[in-house]
């Protein structure tokens, strides 16, 4: 298994840093005949791209999607689908100046540390530029997950920010109002997103090491700004007893997933996400995200699909 | 990558149901010429066993381990070690009659569906004794990790059950008893287990889908009694403020990862433990886990060593 | 992937060294339901079993095989099976004396340049006695081939000796004599193994990288005593023109497979067994192989199974 | 792993059609810090490039390679590497004509069958063009090689066609003859390549199913031309006897490998490629290569470097 793979049988290759030619990745093992859906795919895109609205940073980026295999004529080959985006708004001579001067919150440290060299432009592969990668892939996850099971919803939503409770994005002007005041202070703030996956299919994930659970929680703690998962309605498990947890009006506390296999229900995560570090990096100070969850949440949802289309090609050989 | 294996060097392939012939283990990538320490296996074995305080379930199992290949004259040879424990106290009589009663907040019901037949006796490969498994693998991961970093310490501890604060195992006579009620009275509780992991080293963590955070995620979410995990010290990132949250004179809140890497410092993680489902199970009462945490304490420490071990082998290659 | 490893769906992990506590196999992926064929896989080992006749080796081995798990009832659990054969006849104290006296012709020394140590005992884990945990992976993979494909046939048959053409085994007296005589005069031959697979299903083999032609190859390549593997009746392509080679009243030429990929017509291939390199040892004289492909005949055709057993299930994922 | 993937630590993911947008390949696993040798991958695919003299196939490839990730200032950064070639050549108008006429001797039928669907411009992914992305890995395999072992020589020649003993390419005038008249005749032939590496390091492969001999093997049986595939000098091991066989003066019939290890002495494989089958392809006759394995020996090259780069990984585990 490649550093840079992910999944089993639906498998991901991401490349790319965030100033160099161009993100990509390469999908191998999605089945042929698949309708290609490029509008999804599009529209993803969109939802994942900054500068969307004025709380998230400003970069310009065209995002626009190259399928250089894989498709033809509006369906898949059951060859590798490989995709890239090109780094147009790549000013790599900003980059220059701060080359040694690693910016305090970001790993630019730690890779160099590792591999004795990095990528000074813009975080280079830390960059959460990354997550297009991500969302191409999940996109087309998503494409043959609707395929298969037209009902199916895979659905991130924002629902905590700071002290406030919320449900977006889109906010509503008491949010905006949060977040633009935090813009102009320099602060940024922590929150809670609700992973909900409505009419899954049933008997996903794989004893004992590849549990649905264990699968999705590494999916999304792979995320940047992600920090802790936990499986279920939110229920706090810690200090409560069997005898109320386990009770039966309530079964949403298991998050649709039991022995580490789907059961059909609905399924739900609760995800933590850490405030963002820009406020440490003088530069960015203004067009910095106030809160990085929002731009999170297609790739959570690109991940979630990821796992669970790995997960129904695995199961077909369940049974002989 | 097979269901019932962990790693991408150091690997790892764990088989056997509870009241079959034997649950063993299979390690494939541990260098060769270690030095093997039975008396460390021994002492995680024992450890990880049921039935050694009056608060824990009641089975007898001797986990007496053989070592079936891998090892000759007291080191390791290179070559895949595989490790057994017979299954000594299989009454799989007792287990007839219940073949037809799925017992309630077991898996029983869900393996079934998924693959149209389940072993029936004492959950089969569900059952928490498969985690003897994990201990044995986990075991010989530690003493991978002690050759190479003596000072290395890796410490699972029960932080709290239910509304109690508590440090243990083993528990002060307040805890005890309130565990000691609990099984009285039919009752199990939930609580909070934190890893700590004292002088790692540095530069672990393969960008970008194996993340450091990402495969500790993954290894200790793939526990059957675990439903939620939190990199760092605790400190609640929901509703912190970025300019708290990155202060300088805290840095244990990014639990000693950062960009995915481990830096060196002290890692932490917060490991949440939902209530035993056995209180469900009318046979089992009495004989109950009132809290199965405190057995998942050397599984927990067995899983993070493993991915130690793991990306220790994998660091190797970061630089020509 | 292990070393030790074979298979992505299909997935067999082999351990034990020739004089330790026991050979064995883990197989991870064999679908649920499947009827276990307990006689089949005795059948399997005896055929690979030594001392069977006077013309291979004396060392006597009881094979007897212990299922650990996986299998309930006389049916897959979908759970792994793993197999242990206790090594009976390991007087490891034979051995104690030639520690230090690596075998000329064997790979003791090249085993203990890279590992620095290794297990002297009877050529350790280098030992062709592997190869039992090879056929007893390869049954199970029959078993499942067999339910799926009723009129499948995979073998392998000896069809040269030295210098005269063969039909077996079992041998006629010619070639008795001819391996008889070796005996006596302590030389030993090479010869040529025909594998044929009939009624195969067609469309496995997976591009660009796992074409079933690189696949069965590896898998026979695998094998210590082959030194050459060719695709298609054994028509020699070399010297061949294009004209002729692609004639439409010959097809056996492409050996079943086209661009990879089965056609479903019969499968061919030709294997190279180089002469044992036993006679060089001479401790065993007397007690060699005189024709080590005897042996290799069920190894050979275990690991054409395992590899069309791993393609049948990498092939439910082809189509959408 | 996936179909399109090949390595364990020096992973290679190739994608592509020959008459899609572009060729391509990911590295991922390639150590960091290496200097970059951009003039050795250009070398090396146009040695492979069709059209380079008048007895190949007349189809002009730029074959310009950009690397769209994981290179900076001259070194790479530890993140994947991605080169990408562009169609340029592509008149898929041309092809649609013949949409449904499967062209005899390749292999479009049974990928249709396979897949349901297959890109029919050219052969699609089946096509020869594939191996471009095979030759740009290998390329930077070489590049680590180098850096490790600088006295290492990976080489192929051509020393048969079909009865002509020949050495090349370059080939001389009497060979040139051969070929050029088979071109005007609507001829192929086969042919005989040797795979030589000089220098090669010890202790290479890993036991019992990546024997450096079945790796190998398994990446030059990938090759689409390639039907069979000997370990060695080419010393007939069937007809040989052990005395014979196995005498010292001579060890280069184990083809530098023994129990699977390299030795470090030269290593050598005998190839087999059939004659093309591209004669009974009407539309080609006359553009056709009368000998495909001239364009085989830098893909050749580049398969065996690629299974040494990742082997030279794998064994850094060897040792604790």
């Amino acid at each position: 298994m490649g550093a840079n793979s992910f999944g089993s049988r639906f498998i991901v290759t991401s490349f790319g840093e965030s100033h160099g030619t161009a993100l990509g990745v390469v999908i191998d093992g999605c089945p042929a005949g698949l309708h290609w859906d490029q509008s999804l795919l599009e529209k993803n895109l969109s939802r994942r791209k900054p500068g969307q609205n004025q709380t998230v940073s400003a970069r310009q980026e065209s995002d626009q999607v190259e399928v250089l295999s894989g498709v033809y004529l509006g369906k898949t080959l059951g060859t590798p689908i490989a995709m890239i985006t090109k780094n147009h708004d790549a000013k790599s001579e900003d980059y220059k100046k701060i080359e040694n001067q690693p910016r305090a919150g970001h790993a630019d440290d730690v890779w160099k540390n590792k591999f004795g060299i990095s990528d000074p432009r813009g975080g280079g592969r830390s960059s959460g530029r990354e997550t297009v990668a991500r969302v191409m892939a999940g996109s087309v996850a998503e494409m043959f997950l609707k395929s298969q099971f037209p009902k199916l919803q895979v659905t991130a939503l924002v629902v905590q920010i700071h002290n406030q409770k919320v449900s977006g994005p889109p906010y509503d002007s008491k949010t905006d109002q949060l977040l633009n005041d935090a813009k102009v202070k320099g602060e940024s703030y922590g929150g809670m997103i609700q992973l909900e996956i409505k009419n899954p299919p049933a008997n996903l994930g794989q004893p004992v090491f590849h549990k649905l659970k264990a699968d999705l929680t590494s999916a999304i703690m792979g995320i940047g700004a992600v920090s802790g998962v936990e499986l279920g309605s939110g229920t706090d498990p810690v200090s409560s007893k069997g005898t109320e947890f386990h009770s039966e009006k309530n079964s949403s506390q298991y998050g649709g997933i039991r022995g580490g296999i789907s059961t059909g229900e609905t399924m739900l995560m609760q995800i933590k996400v850490k405030p963002t570090s820009s406020i440490l990096d003088v530069a960015k100070l203004g067009r910095h995200d106030p809160f990085i969850g929002t731009r999170a949440v297609p790739v959570i949802e690109s991940m979630a699909s990821l796992v669970l289309a790995d997960h129904v090609l695995w199961s077909l050989q369940d049974r002989a």
